[in-house]
């Protein structure tokens, strides 16, 4: 087995020198890899973290999530604190919108909506003075583990936040309200 | 002031004593109360638990839930065993599907539903042996932090959780998959 697995290592390593990325190389990137303009990395651990709400997306997202947070961020939420304090941590999950055909056979009506693939992790982290243009907020997504390179989806990010501060002032360009 | 509030202070342990319960002795008879039939508690600090999965119900629950569970029950969703070992606790909390007529007007369609207030709260409990009868679960509806006394509802929670497992073998009678 090792004399056929050699060949693979090759290329595996040529593959690496020459793309700067291989399969193997990719996965040991993916947790020292951050956002563009912002910097955000995924943080460690925050599938553990607690739950703050969730929501569902229809339209180009077609998606359902969760948002989590950081010890801070949670408090803040559960305290009714805005502007968020610095380090805030706040993650959305977000899964395909899948119709189950199977649950919709145990309840009494079709009704019945899952998680389905991920899409995309969003994080949102809280520097009133690292990231004071963007309202003191630093945006990153990430697929796969991996953050998306796209600089023009990174400045979507506070461009998307900042309407709702316009249109809703005092929730600190946070949509998720805290749910009891 | 003292004066105005004690005849209030009468009628409070009045209705206490008449009817064994009042708005003061609910809350802290709410920690203490257990469903029928399975005699399941609401575990305490379980809003703190890590998430497993969201799902949401048209229909008459018209709902969005995110499903959490204690560590028992996360470790074996992480590592697929089946079926829950004893002590899996899951807890499934469910909110009002609510349209959000603010996002909407920042995301560029109508396609924003959050969650709205509190519905009610399902946990289940695995214990083979206590809930043999029951497939090894225990069941309870909690609303406001109250277990739902009614019998039928409870006795309806396996009926629903048995049909899954006749129509899926191997799901333990759980609907929820771990959303990664």
């Amino acid at each position: 087995m090792s004399g056929v697995r050699k060949p693979g290592a090759i290329v595996l390593i040529a593959s690496a020198l020459l793309f700067g990325v291989s399969a193997g190389v990719a996965v040991s990137r993916a947790d020292e890899g951050a956002s563009p303009i912002d910097g955000v990395k995924l943080p460690k651990g925050y599938r553990d973290w607690k739950l703050i709400s969730v929501a569902q997306e229809n339209g180009r997202n077609n998606d359902i999530r969760a948002i989590l947070g950081n010890d801070i961020a949670v408090k803040a939420f559960r305290d009714g604190k805005r502007p968020f304090p610095d380090g805030a941590v706040i993650v959305r999950l977000a899964w395909r919108y899948d119709s189950s055909p199977r649950n919709d056979k145990v309840f009494p009506a079709p009704q019945s909506f899952v998680a389905g693939a991920p899409t995309n992790v969003q994080v949102s982290v809280k520097n009133a003075k690292r990231y004071a243009a963007t309202g003191g907020w630093g945006y990153g997504q990430f697929e796969d583990g991996r953050p998306n390179p796209d600089e023009a989806l990174a400045r979507s990010c506070f461009a998307c936040h900042q309407k709702l501060e316009v249109l809703d002032p005092g929730t600190d360009l946070v949509f998720t309200a805290y749910s009891r």
